[in-house]
């Protein structure tokens, strides 16, 4: 294969006369985010009977299982990334093309966007809150959040490619669910401590409508940079041998 | 196919010799139903020792994992739908008739009725509180309530029909489960804020019993319309071609 | 086939020479029930720190997971009944023998004595409680209660019959798991009402252990009432027919 | 074979040239101890807003999915273990050589001090607690703690054969779901009891970072007494016969 050819694949000019077509997958991937930031931020809000806060535990499981159930309303349009994060590990595990992780991501900031703006229409002003914005606890610095969002991206990332990797023949069950409850558990380890965004769009999203923007690049820095890590992990050490027979 | 014979399959009149039969799925429809309105509801209600109150997670958690119950007993039967908002939306997606639907829903509506009498039978008038009737969050406008049933439950059919969608062969794991899991989720978070109906006839049953009408309209209009909007959206854009080779 | 040979097969005097032989199951059923009391009722008691209590949340999960944990143990050595409604439900609907169904019942009471003894030994005597005994809350009747055990036991054994249905396909996912779920929804639901037993043998352990047998009839009428219906109910309306295609 | 070809099996002189490669499993070992000691010890830590303690139902569910999460992501290069106490019930079932278990427990202690170590660096001095150390309840002799170690870990253990025991085929769903449930339901009902370790590992990294070594080796008597336990119990009595069928 040539040099330019090879150039158009990882590029991906190509990738227009797929099937499923790739606005199928743009679509899926706005309207994924959008619904996981609405449901999502919708269990961080209090207030709905005097003194109601919701729990960890809730946060939590609100979060990690509406991933779950997004991912599986869109896998098999476009892959189910819901996840900035999660499409450039792809990108840099070389499983998707540029123009697809350009398209993918600004699918998920405006579909998060919109997740949030659907979320303050839905809400009464005071109940609001800060719309589900990811902040770190007070108690914590920088370098510590940023270093949460690290490690806890890393395994949601390591998780993802290990119940998508082709060569594995040995899991049963199934594969959204694994990612969503990934994600529950990091929610009920790092929730408190950083926010537990894990994902930069369900950072962004609340950001742009609330203006607030104080250590936002925390949740893009941080996610990215532990899911490129564990993309070179899974890729180099850990995946499987393609098998090639016939089933 | 003429117009005529056509038009019988939509209806469904050909259906009552159909295997399983349909009074088959009617009764599964009742029970189904009957079961999901009982449970679901017995979990809303407190006081069983002194100050005792049900948390937002053990609401949603029962309900959702009752739906993901009742759907696995009746799937092979009527389809699992318990749910006039998932039966409607099954029509409106051409995958039943106009007659199986009209049976069904009455079923769901008698089924749910039964459910909160026997409810009403079996625990103390002091303690019954409303029997698990939804109602809007004091601090939302009616429109409020209303926008979060259409999205709730737009997300519960695009799930409904991601998992029994027969062309897509990339789903393991249990399809009644992960139904059951996205109402969890949209109990997490939209459960305290409009009651997290998600059913028409969840809603209906308990306002029988207590002759409170008061907005039930919501949870008609809400689930249906929302329903009906995540038929055509999923049909018409996510619909995973059907898979004609051989197993 | 004569009727004496019928009868011969019914009772179960043909069973000792079966694979695998009797005495497994019998003991995977009096080991499996021993660690469900032990665990469940782990999860059923308070004071570990002061003021500690657990919430209907903790015990219908720890309840419910067991369940399906230890299922996934012994189904494929007894069935994995643990659980003597749904031995009973098993032989009504025709699915096991007499002389099996006497002794799964002894190996699960004697296995319950046993958890529940091992719990009393394994915590002091002021944490002890009353071992996680089930009793009807104060403010229901006896019929009440007794009619909430009904339900509650005809929506696990239906559930039970609907997983191992053997003419059903259409179910992927972990049947285990599907059972303890729906122990999971119920203990959310009846839990505090009821006690939530589901399990003559749950109730008997700790009966025996602290003395206590007041109102215990119910424990053993109302579950195994629910599964007698429920058992008739799936077999005689929902039952699929057997598939005798090759796969 | 001579006794000397089958002692070098057992040793495991062998294994270096096996597929994949065992360093690749001493590293998915490392990395999943040391991703389940960060993320289960965050979840027991609190203070993250004022008043906040973390609940039992927290702390069971982070730690048993957290399990689940990297048994997935480690299965198909090592097995999965994570836990000297599965390593071992494996060795004693014959079903790992002695090489294997003990560059395993090595990685596995190693895992357990990095990630003990990590979390030290992303908390502040006055949120670290003990790091999530497991301690008896107050008011429990050691003797108790002991007994309920070896009776959680006999059923995690158990559980763990079950669902990898190759000669059976009534199980679906997935297999490391099941371990971090059973995990689950164990930490629910004994983790405010004795700590809920079953795990040397998760035990041996807070402790060699925090140097509080009191009473420490309960976790690794009981941990390995109860899987050793189950593992000789389900060798002999409940191992299914390999099926030697093609597919
Ligand atoms: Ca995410
Ligand atoms: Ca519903
Ligand atoms: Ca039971
Ligand atoms: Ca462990």
């Amino acid at each position: 294969m040539s040099y330019l050819s090879n150039l158009r694949i990882i590029l991906g000019f190509d990738e227009f006369s797929r099937d499923p077509p790739m606005w199928r997958g743009v679509c899926a991937e706005f309207l994924g985010t959008l619904f996981f930031v609405l449901i999502g931020s919708f269990s961080c809000l209090g207030g709905w009977i005097p003194g109601y806060e919701p729990t960890v535990v809730q946060t939590a499981f609100a979060f990690g299982i509406t991933i779950a159930t997004v991912i599986q309303c869109t896998s098999h349009v476009s892959g189910g990334h819901i996840n900035p994060a999660i499409t450039i590990a792809f990108l840099v595990g070389r499983q998707i093309s540029v123009l697809r992780a350009i398209l993918y991501i600004m699918a998920q900031c405006v579909g998060a966007i919109a997740g949030a703006a659907i979320l303050a229409g839905l809400v009464p002003k005071e109940l609001r809150g800060n719309l589900g914005l990811t902040k770190p606890s007070d108690y914590i610095t920088t370098g510590q959040c940023f270093g949460v969002e690290v490690m806890s991206t890393f395994l949601l990332v390591w998780t993802t490619f290990s119940v998508t990797d082709e060569g594995r023949t040995d899991l049963k069950g199934s594969a959204p669910l694994a990612v969503g409850l990934s994600a529950v558990a990091l929610g009920l380890g790092a929730g408190p401590i950083s926010g537990g965004s894990l994902n930069p769009a369900r950072s962004f999203g609340p950001a742009v409508i609330t203006g607030d923007w104080d250590l936002h690049w925390i949740y893009w820095v941080g996610p990215i940079g532990g899911g490129i890590l564990a993309s070179l992990c899974y890729t180099f050490c850990f995946r499987a041998p393609k098998n090639h027979h016939c089933k």
